[in-house]
C-alpha cells in the first residue's frame, strides 16, 4: 500500500517559512514513527499568480483533488492589492474551498496557559478556554449568485446574495453535533433569524438535526449577541456552528480573545472520498504577515498545529496528534518564544527555524 | 413658535420603565432650562401587536414622521418568539428605520471611568475608551431583494440580498467624515472587499467620498480583521464606518468591550427635514431584557444618554446634552448602581426610579 499523500502549499508572506518546518515535523514522524507521507508541493496565491497568472492553476487544483490532505500556509500581500478581483490571491484558497466542496471548517479557539498574558482580556476569562467553532464554507454570501457590481439608473450598485439550501445546512450541523458528541455536548448556533430568512431556514434546519442528537445540548443565538458573549464571557460556548459569514468574524473574534493568535490551526473537511477519507485542507488562522516575511521572525506553531489537526482528522492518528500538540506545550512551558510570543517575562528567543527544531527536540 | 415634538414609543420589556425616567429628565429641561418639548407617546413592538395586530401601526408610523425626534426603550421578548416573521416586534423598529430612512446609526463604545473594572478586558485596553461606529441601517442584506425561503428542486433555499447603491453608500460615508472631522480626523471603514463585489464598491465609494475631506486620515480594513482589531486594542480606532449587517455584529462587540452595555445610548439619524433637524429616532444599544422587566430593576441610563444624543444631534442643545451627560458622570462617581453596575467594590445599591430621580438631582 502506497503512502498517505500531502500536498503542501506554502503560498506568500511568511506562508513558505512556517512550512519548512512543518516539513521537518513530517519527516519525524516518518523516520521515527513509521508514518511516512508521500509530501508534494505547489503554488497558490499571490506565488501562483506571480508563475501561472491565476492564483491557483488548474494542475494544482486537479492534485488537491486527489491528495488525502493538504496543508496551506497563508496567501496575499500588498503587492497583489491592485490585481482584479478574480485573480487576487484569496480566490485561489476559495477555489480549493469551494471545488473541494470543504464545507466544514473548524476552528478552535484555545488559549494557551503559558500565553494567557497575552490576551486583551482578564486572565480569569480565558485562562483554559477551549471552544470550537465550525463554521460553514463552501456557501452563503461568499459563493451565492447573483453578485457583481451592476449598472442601475444613473449609479452603479453592489450585489451579493446570501444563499443556504436545507442540505447546505444539515451536513454543516451534522459535523458540528458529530464534535460536539465528542466534547462536552453542548451546541450553540448563531444566525440572524430575526432579521434574515436564511437565518431562520438556518435555525429551523439545525434544530431538526439536533432531534438525532439528543445528548446534544441545543441553543440559538442572534450573531450580534454571539459576538457580545464571546467577549462577555467566551467559555460558557463549547461548539458553535454558523454560516461562511458569520463564521469568518466570529471565529477571528473568538480567536484574538485568546491571544494566541500565532498559535491556532484549522482544518476545513468535506465528504469522505473513496478510501474513507475526508477531502481536507488544513491551514494556521493568521495571514501572511508581509511584514515580517523572509526575517525568521513568524511563528511556526499554527502550521505545526495544523498539521497535527490534519493527523487526527484525516489520518486518524489521534494519539500522534495528541504526542505533537503535547511537544508544543513542553517548548512553550520551557520559556522558548518567537517574537510575537515575547511578553514582559522573557523567554528563550528563538527563530522560525529555532522553534521548529526545538518542537522536533521534544517530539 | 410651538415646542420642539418628541414621539416616545416606549415598546416591550423594560423599554416602558427606563423610558418613565427619561420622561422625569425631559420635564426637568422644561422646567429648569426653558426647555419644553411637546411629549406624545405611542406603541412599538409586542406592545403594539398585542394591541393593533401588528408591530407598529400606520398612524404611529405617520406620527413618527411628523416629530422632531423619537425616542425608542426596546423591543421584543419570548412572548413574541412564535410570532410569524413580518408580525415580529423587530420588524416595528425596522420599518421605523426604513420609512424614515435613518441611514446612519451612531453607536458611541465608550468606557465609563467608574466602571471600566466591568468590562472583561483588561483595563488599561479599555480605560478611557471612545469611539464611535457609524452604521448603515437602511439598506443592506437587512433589506435587499430578492429574500425568503422558496422551493428549489425537492428542498428549500433560504436567500437574501445585499445590495448597495453608490449613494446609500456615499451618505452614510459623508455623515462618518462629518463626526470625524469633529472628532479625532481619524476614520477607518469595514467591508469584505477580498470577496464581495458589494464591499468593492463601498470601499470605492468611501474612498472617493474622502477626497472632500483631505484632514481625515481614511484608512480600510476588512471586517473580520475589524473585529480582532477591536478586542486586540481598540483604542486604535476613532471613527468607523461600516454596512447595516457588519454593523450590527461589530457595535455589539465594541459595545460589550467598555462593560457598560447597560449605559450605551444609540442615534438614528436620516436627511434633514424643513425645520433642519434630521429625521431621528433614539434608543439605548441593550435588548428588552424580559429577565427583568417590571421589577425596578433596569438600568435607566443608556435611555436617558440616548435623550443626550436627542439633545445635541435634534435640538442643537451641545452644552444642554454635556450637562446630562456630566450629571450621569457624577452619579457613578458618587457610587449610586443599579444592580447591573453593582460589582465587588460596592455601591448605593438603587432602583431603576432612584436612579432617575439622583440623575434629576445631580442636573
Ligand atoms: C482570506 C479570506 C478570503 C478568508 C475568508 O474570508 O474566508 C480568511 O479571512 C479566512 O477566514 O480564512
Ligand atoms: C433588534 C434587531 C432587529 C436589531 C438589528 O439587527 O439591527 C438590533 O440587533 C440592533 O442592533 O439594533
Amino acid at each position: 500500500m502506497s503512502n498517505p499523500s500531502i500536498l503542501i502549499l506554502p503560498g506568500d508572506g511568511i506562508g513558505p517559512e512556517v512550512m519548512t518546518e512543518v516539513r521537518k515535523i513530517i519527516d519525524w514522524f516518518g523516520a521515527k514513527r513509521d508514518l511516512a507521507f508521500d509530501v508534494s508541493e505547489d503554488l497558490v496565491g499571490g506565488a501562483a499568480y506571480d508563475k501561472h497568472g491565476v492564483p491557483l492553476a488548474d494542475e494544482t487544483m486537479a492534485k488537491a483533488q486527489e491528495v488525502d490532505a493538504v496543508l496551506l500556509g497563508a496567501v496575499g500581500g500588498p503587492k497583489y492589492d491592485v490585481l482584479d478581483f478574480s485573480v487576487k490571491p484569496e480566490r485561489g484558497l476559495l477555489r480549493l474551498r469551494k471545488e473541494m466542496d470543504l464545507f466544514a471548517n473548524l476552528r478552535p479557539a484555545q488559549c494557551f496557559d503559558a500565553l494567557a498574558d497575552f490576551s486583551s482580556l482578564k486572565k480569569d476569562v480565558v485562562a483554559g478556554l477551549d471552544i470550537m467553532i465550525v463554521r460553514e464554507l463552501t456557501s452563503g454570501v461568499y459563493f451565492g449568485e447573483p453578485r457583481g457590481i451592476f449598472e442601475e439608473g444613473n449609479e452603479r450598485v453592489g450585489i451579493n446574495t446570501q444563499r443556504y439550501t436545507e442540505s447546505e445546512i444539515e451536513r454543516v450541523a451534522r459535523a458540528a453535533f458529530e464534535l460536539a458528541m465528542k466534547r462536552n455536548k453542548k451546541l450553540c448556533s448563531m444566525e440572524k433569524a430575526n432579521v434574515m430568512e436564511s437565518g431562520i431556514l438556518w435555525r429551523e434546519v439545525v434544530t431538526r438535526v439536533g432531534e438525532d442528537y439528543p445528548d446534544v445540548e441545543l441553543s440559538h443565538m442572534y450573531a450580534d449577541n454571539g459576538a457580545m458573549q464571546l467577549v462577555r464571557w467566551p467559555k460558557q460556548f463549547d461548539v458553535i456552528v454558523t454560516d461562511n459569514l458569520f463564521g469568518d468574524i466570529l471565529s477571528d473574534c473568538a480567536a484574538m480573545l485568546t491571544g494566541s493568535l500565532g498559535m491556532l490551526p484549522s482544518a476545513s473537511l468535506g465528504a469522505p472520498m473513496e478510501n474513507g477519507r475526508p477531502k481536507a485542507l488544513y491551514e494556521p488562522v493568521h495571514g501572511s504577515a508581509p511584514d515580517i516575511a523572509g526575517q525568521g521572525k513568524a511563528n511556526p506553531i499554527a502550521c505545526i498545529l495544523s498539521f497535527a489537526m490534519a493527523l487526527r482528522y484525516s489520518f486518524d492518528q489521534g494519539a500522534e496528534a495528541d504526542r505533537l500538540e503535547a511537544a508544543v506545550q513542553t517548548v512553550l512551558a520551557d520559556g522558548v518564544r518567537t517574537a510575537d510570543l515575547m511578553g514582559p517575562e522573557g523567554g528563550v528567543p528563538v527563530s522560525t527555524a529555532e522553534m521548529g527544531d526545538k518542537i522536533v527536540a521534544a517530539l
